[in-house]
This record gives C-alpha cells, structure tokens and sequence, in this order.
C-alpha cells in the first residue's frame, strides 16, 4: 500500500503522476490488479456456459438474488405492533439521489388501506364556495399536472440519538427518509376550482387509514407547493406511501403528507389533532413545548463508511453520503475524516434540486488509521447543519422530533465503523 | 359538455373565467363533481374500519395489486425463444421520465447471466500499456464515480413500422426503450490506467452471458463519456440489465451497452462481430446497407392517449408523451389533434438532460370528435423528427433499425385509440 502522505488525493494529478512514474509503479495504487492467469480469473469466468432464464419470468422485475440483504428493516424493540411500525430505507446500500420505491422508508399506524382506486373519492368542503368531489379519473385529467422529486423525512428521525449513540446503522440513524418523483396536480389548483373563502386560513387533510390520520395545514403553505400525488417514481403510488392518493408537503415533516388521502376541509384555525398536539410537538428542557414545527432543517449523513457498510481496503475508497434541506437547495457539503478538525469540500454529483436529496461524493486514500468521519450541510439560505451538542444546548433532550445534529461514525484500524458520539 | 370552441384551453384563463361566470357553470367543466351525497361515496368510503397489513410483509415492496396489469409484455410471435427474446416498457402507464427498474424494457440474446458479483471480473487489455483485472470492489472504490440520467433505445425500436402500422400500442411500437439513472465510473478513467496505446482505435466490449455478446465502439466515444456501471435507479443493476456491471454508451444503439460485462479489448480495427455484420446494418432499397449507425436520432411518441390507454371522457383531458435525442438535449416537442395539420407546443415537465427521455404534457378539452394525434421533436442541434414517409423516401422499407419517424394515433368517436399511417 501507498501511504497516504506520498499519495496525492486529486485523481487527475494522480494519474499524471502515474504516467510520469511509469505505469508499474503507480498504477499499482489505483483498485484494480495485473492481469496474470490465476485460479480466481480461470476457475469462474464460467457464466457464458450456461443459458439464462428467458424474459417473460420477470414481467415485473426485482433484484438479483445476491441483493437479498438489501431490504428496509424495523427496529423491533420500537413500537408495539406491525400495523403501526416503521420500516428503514437501506440508505448504506443506495447510490445517487432517488429512493427506489421498493426500498422507501413507510410509517403506518393503522396498517396499509387497502383501496379500490375506482372507488375512491377526494372531498374538498368547509369554507369553500363549492364543495367538490374527485375520482382520480377526474384527478388524471385536471389540467397543469406537475412532476416533481422531494424529499419526505419523519419527523422522528434519528430522534433516538437526542440522548447520546443508539443505532448502529445509517439505515436505523437517518433511514426515516425517502427521496422520490411525484406525479400529480397542485393543490392550489383543485382549492382553486373549489373557490376557498375570505376567511379560510387552516387546511385539514384525512387520510382513509384505519387511522383515519389528520393534520392541519395553514393554507399558505397549501396554496404555495402542496401537490396531490398519485404517481411515484414514474409508476402508481405503492400501497405504503398511500395509493391510490396522497399529499404531498415539500420540506415539511413526513407526518403531514396525508396518504391514502380522502378529506381536505378549510378552516379558519387549526384543528389540534392528536398528531399535532400529543405527538409532533417538541418537548424542550424546560417543560415548554414547541409546536407547528414543521420545516425540517438541512441535515446529512455519511452513508458510505457506516456500520452496516464497513471500509474493506486500504488505499483509494470513495466516501459518498446523502445531505438535503426543507429551506431549499444544498449549497455545500464539507466531510471530516478527524471528528471535525480539518474539513474538505465534497463532490456534489447529479441534479441538485430545492427540497430534494443531494448525493456527494469524496474520493479518498485510507492508510489504516482510526477515522472519525463527519459531514456537515450547508444550504441555500445559508444554514449550516449544527453539531448535536449545539442543538441539545438550545432543546434540550426531550424531544424525539427534529434532530439534524452532525453525525460522527468512527472507523477503527480493520475497518469496522461504528457510530459515536465526540464531545 | 362545454363544447371545445366555447373552452378555452389555457387553464388560469379558464380558472377567472370560472370566477367570473359563477363556480356553478364553469367549474363543471374541470373535472368534479358536486360534494352531494350520493351512494358512491357513502357506500365505499370505509377503508378506515379495516387495519391494515403491517410493515414486514414488505422489506422490498412491490406494486398495488390494482397495478397488476402494469407490467412489460413480449410479444410471443417475435422471437423464437424467451431466452433470446425482448419484454417491452408499458410506457402508456408510466408517467415522469424515469423508468422503474421493474418496468423497464429487456432484450437477450442467450438469458439473464446469473453471475455471482465476488467472483466477477472485468479484463482490460490488448493495445495497452498494462492489462489491468478489476473486482467490482475495485470499481466501487475507483476514483471519481458519476452517477447519470441516459436513455437506452434499442435500434429496432418501432422497426416493425417500417412497412406500415403494425402493433397496437406504444408499448410494442416505442417500449423497446429506458431511462435509467446510472452509477459507475467512466470508462475514461479506466482506460487511462490501463494506459492505451497509440496505435488503439477501437475497443470491443464482451459479455459475459452464453450469447457473448461483442461489439465495437470507436475509441474516441469510449473515453468521452462512456460509464462502467455498476448501479441502476440508485440500487444494483437489475440482473436483465447486466447484473453486476454493463457498459452505458449515451445516445447510442442499446445493442452496444453490452451487459455482464466482463472484458474490454483495445484494438486498431472494428471486430466485425455478428452483431454489427449480419445484424445492425440498415439494409437500403438498392441493396446496400448503411453500417455503424449507432447514434439514435430524436424522437417523440404521445403515450396517452394511446391504444393502451383510450380516452374516457370528454372534456378536459392531459395528452402526455416523451421524447429523447441520442444528440443531446430536447428542444421542443410540438403536439398535432388533427394529423399533422395544425401544432401546438407541449410543455416539457422534469428535468431536460441530454440524451435522456423528456416528458410533455399539453392538456386539451376533448368535444368527442375523431382525432389523429402526433407528436414531433426537435433536439438542441436542430434536428427535427422526420414523417414516416420522409424516412421511407431515404432508406426504403428493408430495415428493422432505426425508425425515428412521427407516430399517429387515431382517436374514434368512442375513445377508443389505435395505430394508423397517414399519408
């Protein structure tokens, strides 16, 4: 191996150098081998011998059968049963800035509905000049339909780590998080046809979950860039993420985004649901609660090295992580490899959109040593993402919601990774 | 129905009228209805008394089972054998402008290799300074990784039209096509290390599946933006899409992505490979054939309504489609209802990004009277999608590749839609 003190970390001055040095010597350090004959190459580059299953086995395609580790998971110990559970994207296994849809992060608590789309119907009544109801036929075909890629974090995610490290996986950490295309209508159009009243200032959304799930919106936000959504990631919503219908509230937190959505009545104050008042609210240090705390501030994560996706070699290793902002675009993402000593500027890697997840990317050279590796999001407003102890000196521990604290995994000499926290 | 000379097609100047007019008339129009009781809604809205199924039914989800017929086809007639044979995109059903990885298009020639990625490997060798062996480990960790939108067209797209209006649906004239998000490194860097000779001008690409599938590929497009890919929509590669790793050669016949990929050789000449001989050259009228033709030029199709997808009301509707040029970005996509004799410009929805697939809707008011509905491309060079008989006038009827020419769609009185020619 090639110590990383003599090896230049930029690619391009790294292949010059190899050029210059002669391709035996420097080449030697970039992940690849020498082509000489050996048993691993000889023995099982056998694939071509045999034919492979034809296409109509796969009218819907999955994953290959070595990706079987490569599933959303549940943290038993979390709730009380399966229909009001959680289950976390594998954010360690994923790559770019899409959530594939199989993969989403869902939250239920009251199982899947299980709904007839034909049968299904989305009402907008209260202080309305008319009261109207949609089929999702109708909904189909309303003119101004949009398509467009957000974000959805729980409001709880990584709300176990308040307290100090408990999970040990980005998966379990920041895996309340989903980034995905939605195709639908704004809602400000079907309000529109509605006609709200003068006096109209909160918004209600109902799911039609055994839940019967509600939240209350102010109507600006849901005259600005709410949508109803029926399409996810080009094809229909999954059952999970609310088919046939759901709302959608960019940069707000996940609870608001109403599935298998049914209801939509204007108001003129909020309806202090249970999920707004008992829950969703934010316990401070000092008894006070803070509530309506809806946006969900820049955050990031390093998903590759992380628990359940250790460092495997010495030399060139490609650090990546997923970083995002309910205030607007990613601006800039610094990683530390030495617990926040020395910071150096990411790589920021396909589109980076308002209120959607930004993959990046550092390329870098590991010689062995304990790391502590950390990143930091910076967004467009100019916030930056603070440290968790910065964020527990104003909020004290009490709350579950809303930690966007930097994470610290610490890599040791074989290449476990584990997450803690520094002080 | 309002008829369509009365209804203006722009909707906000729809929506004031509507608010002149009184929300009784005019917003009868946009499709709803009343929120009057009626049995439809009474009766089936009762989702909610039922607890729903819970989170671990569902580590990888999969579609509603209302979706079931969203799913890719073959077409039996086509192929002798399912393992060299060819499962469509049902683009009538897909919105947006990627495709699910579930539903995305699928041709082999000898079966989905089934390649256990620990033990695969890609050889670069031949006109280069050191033949290099990489790991798919050794790729993950390469320097400088991308992540990229490009479509894949196979070059027989819509080549049974050739001669005429022959299958009834986008998905079988136009879904031999995706558009993936790809994860990986650029060939580029690969071939630097390997150090390419001077002498090298082409470079074959071999898979590793019991077809062996080779191609050739200029040298020069190999180092400008050619992708070894290891990642598809953010998770692995399918295993019908080269599970674990395929060449990306953007804009180019999807022929030459060669999938399993297991062996890159530099060369001073073409390998003259079946599948660039017998097999994609463009045989012309007078007997010659045109070869090399691997760029994809632009092209549209309006997906709904389509023959899959009919119209079902009159009124308000959303036509949708999507376009794609393998020369770069999509410019403008022009709609006709009436065959080619009038346009208007659709509005392209999603990102623009060369040499991947655009989206446009136009929402138009429907009266109910017979429509020949086409759409036309136009891509950043200028390029403008040719008529089928444009195309015909050039290269004859004898190939099966690339066909580029305007799809029509006609639309009886009843809605239903199905494939015509127009002369």
């Amino acid at each position: 191996m090639v110590d990383r003190a003599e090896t230049p970390l930029n690619r391009r001055r790294f292949l010059s150098a190899a050029g210059l040095a002669g391709a035996g010597l420097a080449t030697g350090a970039l992940p690849s081998r020498a082509a000489e004959p050996d048993a691993a190459i000889t023995d099982v580059q056998d694939w071509n011998r045999y034919l492979g299953e034809g296409v109509q086995a796969h009218p819907y395609g999955s994953p290959s059968k070595y990706e079987k580790n490569v599933v959303r998971r549940d943290v038993e110990w979390l709730t009380a049963s399966r229909e009001s559970s959680v289950n976390f994207t594998p954010l360690h296994a994923l790559d770019g800035n899409v959530t594939p849809s199989g993969l989403a992060f869902e939250r239920h608590h009251g199982g899947i509905a299980d709904i007839d789309p034909a049968k299904h119907r989305l009402m907008i009544h209260g202080l309305v000049d008319k009261p109207l109801v949609f089929t999702m036929d109708d909904l189909k075909r309303f003119p101004g339909r949009v398509h467009k890629l957000y974000f959805l974090e729980c409001a709880a995610n990584s709300g176990m780590e308040w307290r100090g490290a408990q999970l040990n996986g980005c998966q379990f950490t920041h895996g309340m998080i989903h980034n995905v295309w939605y195709t639908g209508v704004s809602l400000r159009s079907l309000l529109e046809q509605a006609g709200v009243k003068t006096n109209a200032k909160w918004l209600l959304a109902e799911g039609g979950d055994a839940s019967m799930m509600t939240r209350s919106i102010p109507l600006q936000k849901a005259l600005d860039d709410c949508i109803i959504a029926w399409g996810m990631n080009g094809e229909a919503l999954r059952p999970e993420q609310g088919y046939p219908v759901r709302l959608v509230v960019p940069g707000w937190e996940g609870n608001m985004w109403i599935k298998w959505l049914r209801r939509l009545e204007l108001g003129d104050e909020p309806w202090q649901a249970r999920e707004e008042t008992s829950k969703y609210t934010d316990l401070l240090a000092d008894g006070r609660s803070r509530r309506f705390t809806y946006i969900m501030d820049a955050k990031s994560v390093v998903t590759n090295p992380s628990p359940q996706a250790p460092l495997l070699h010495k030399g060139p290793n490609v650090l990546s992580g997923i970083a995002w902002s309910g205030r607007g675009r990613i601006e800039r993402v610094d990683v530390s490899l030495d617990g926040g000593r020395n910071w150096r500027t990411a790589r920021l890697e396909g589109p980076v959109l308002s209120r959607s997840m930004t993959r990046f990317y550092v390329d870098f050279d590991w010689d062995g040593r304990e790391l502590l590796v950390q990143s930091r999001a910076m967004d467009e407003t100019g916030y930056v993402q603070p440290t968790k102890n910065e964020l527990r000196a104003v909020r004290g521990v009490n709350s579950i919601y809303h930690n966007n604290g930097v994470q610290t995994w610490f890599v040791h000499k074989n290449g476990e990774t584990e997450n803690v926290e520094i002080s």
